[in-house]
């Protein structure tokens, strides 16, 4: 493997910068980089030492770097870490030199490529990586880590020793088949199988909630118009905990009104579009709001008590339901204003069997049940579960899995010969094998790392 | 000293960041963080360690982490380095860690500071440590790395030798004043006095182009609307070799047209405000002319070859010499369009005493020659001299200290009694103490490292 290196700290100026270099030759080229020499093959590994970088006869930085020896590195191979001043000219300076004595520029993610390619990582662990370090709440930190530590592994390797002992008792009977062998061993093959497509299926079915915990669980807060849509909006903002979110470079630029409520991050979608509705333009609100909910796995059903009744807003609701398929989504219904409703007002715990929480978002009175509710919908879903899917190349290559398993049970039923069965399970072991990158190709590899950062 | 901590690496998302702490407690706060733990005190120092960060039960991150034991680390106190993966919510989890566990958030530059307070920096090379991650330009680069390396200090405790030699001298007449001894030494202390002077002097001097030279040199491209100002300004954007300048983050974003030549940075001050000339607005374009050429270091007048003769164009400089005071002023005559003037056309080599370059702008056509010119500008006054002074703080206390040592001189010629002299030269040591650290007060170091970044 040829010589790779790259700045590792994030785009900027900052104290610090740190650029790696990682390969065969990275002690021979980096010892072309200080006076006086610093020695790297005969240096004690990870030992921090401060040395001088030159450019010639030019002081470029006075640097603490550190020895990694193969095969103890992050990589697997040897390495060498530069601690910088965090100069942009420094930076790269730095990584100048280590061009011109013999490295080549890391492709994204290729530091974390080698260091699967090495066996230090399996690829499910490898992709972990990318989600760790893009991972903004709680949540998804959460399930990036515990994917980083094996999770989903361990879960797939069990996976993986249930089709190999399938695939063997099939290959028993087709070593025997000449002799015409009992097939006594059917019912626990199908057993076997139901096992194997039950865990595929859960596997499957956590991606739904994992997947949304990555990337921000969409909520949508709809109603008719004035009744304090953007104001709940607001004041759920202010009592937004996510200090993430006040850091340069996160979503917030991009995806308006993402908020961090107990660790999870909830985007709120599409509600900018039902800011500005008036009666004008109410009917084309109203279309935008279904469009709204479909999104949506949260529906904050937001009235206003002052003026709606709970008949009205119960006809509402069924006409909603016409509109947008409900079964999968939690509603909660908001009844607002109640800082100045009438004390006669009905206030019942459940409109359509849907629960409400009576608030006042202007006076953001009691917008924390609200709050609760979200917090308890993940709960509901997700909080013991370890390891939950949160990729998508994951979920495609299980959803293969579970078709090849699916058929290989269909053709056990209709008593299909044992070579076609057999076919079935190799298909899914392959598979497997793909997702955990025991075969992996160039193009699944470049895919995976090209989405990763420069410089890990 | 109470234990500080800070992300340490540029602000944003990244594959590894780095917190660091620093302080009497360092050690055991930091072994709060690690499951299983670190033991900090017993660990070696300067070793890297690969570790776990848990905030409770929950597993933070992976991290290798280096310790520093006092006084052999940066600050000089004992210190731990976290290099964790560079996740926003990984740098400011950890960062809260530390917090929870009895850091305090540093202040910006106070890790720089803690240096300077503990003698591991003197006041000058504290400030060069933020003057070298603000460097972008190999320029402004080595001025921050020979400050940091002690150039300037050097000078200046050569220039504290001897006004203390001064100072001796005149303290040995006070004691002996009563005798009424000869003062057989006053021409010694005048040629010492003038000596110094002289050296105070040529370090103001070097703060022109030093300053220069670290915050961009500022070039106006002047002359009539039309004749190419601009598409001069391209084609030398276009041959620009600073790659710093296409990182995210350096002054490209907030001061217009930056560019480095043989690695120097050039500001082109004003120019925008010449693009949209026409004859309506011709006079107000000449006034803004004027103004930038007032505010330049490096004029490029420019003129088109195929409409404007030399005589001409000798009537103009002399105009806006009468306008700008051109004497502190490099000019460099720049005749355009040498692609399609008639071959007739004169071209002397010198106009007003002025140097000529024949370019075409448009097609790019000798262009390297302006480049000459301004890498030739520099070469002038900079290129030897190893101790350029960059810093106000530093050129106003040494006005300050001229100021001392020229009312000592002529209080010599005047024979001003021996205690007023003493104090001119004890006004000059102690300015020179500030200049360099040995006298401070908070006022002035809050107000050197609050333009730090934090983290350093």
């Amino acid at each position: 493997m040829d010589t790779i290196c790259a700045i590792s700290t994030p785009a900027g100026l900052g104290a610090i910068a740190v650029v790696r270099a990682s390969g065969e030759h990275a002690f021979a080229i980096a010892n072309h980089l200080f006076r006086p020499t610093v020695g790297f093959e005969a240096l004690p590994a990870q030992q921090a030492k401060f040395a001088h970088v030159y450019d010639g006869e030019q002081l470029v930085d006075q640097v603490v770097v550190v020895k990694y020896a193969s095969p103890r590195s992050y990589t697997g191979e040897d390495m060498v870490e530069i601690s910088c001043h965090g100069s942009l000219y420094i930076q790269k300076k730095i990584l100048e030199l280590l061009l011109d004595n013999g490295c080549r520029m890391a492709r994204p993610g290729e530091f974390t490529q080698r260091a699967f390619l090495n066996g230090k990582l399996d690829l499910p662990q490898a992709e972990a990586v990318g989600d760790l370090i893009n991972s903004q709440s709680e949540s998804s930190h959460r399930l990036a880590i515990n994917q980083l530590q094996g999770n989903i592994s361990q879960k797939l390797h069990l996976l993986r020793e249930e089709l190999i002992k399938v695939a063997s008792l099939l290959e028993l009977e087709l070593d025997f088949s000449e002799e015409d062998v009992t097939f006594a061993n059917r019912d626990e093959l199908e057993s076997l199988l139901q096992k194997i497509s039950g865990e595929v299926e859960k596997l499957m079915q956590s991606f739904k909630i994992g997947n949304l915990l990555k990337s921000g669980i969409p909520v949508s807060i709809i109603g008719r118009p004035n009744v304090g849509k953007s104001t709940l909006l607001n004041a759920l903002l202010q009592h937004d905990r996510a200090i993430v979110s006040q850091m340069p470079g996160t979503t917030r630029d991009t995806i308006e009104d993402t908020l961090t409520i107990n660790g999870t991050l909830y985007r709120f979608i599409d509600t900018a579009g039902l800011r500005n509705t008036d009666n004008e333009v109410e009917q084309y609100g109203i279309e935008r709001s279904y469009e709204a909910a479909r999104r949506a796995s949260i529906l904050l059903y937001l009235y206003d008590m002052t003026r709606q009744s709970v008949a009205e807003v119960s006809e509402e609701l069924k006409e909603l339901g016409k509109q947008v398929d409900l079964s999968d989504k939690e509603v909660i219904i908001v009844a607002n204003k109640t800082d100045i409703a009438e004390s006669s007002v009905e206030k019942p715990a459940q409109i359509q069997n849907y629960p409400v929480v009576f608030i006042s978002a202007k006076m953001q009175l009691h917008t924390e049940l609200v709050e609760q509710h979200l917090t308890e919908y993940v709960e509901k879903y997700a909080i013991h579960d370890a390891a939950l899917l949160t990729n998508e190349r994951h979920y495609d290559i299980l959803r293969s899995i579970a078709s090849s398993v699916k058929n290989a049970l269909r053709g056990l039923a209709d008593e299909i010969p044992t070579d076609l069965l057999v076919e079935d399970i190799r298909a899914a072991l392959t598979d497997l094998g793909t997702l955990t990158g025991t075969i992996s190709t160039d193009d699944i590899l470049n895919n995976i790392f090209g989405h990763f950062c420069i410089g890990k």
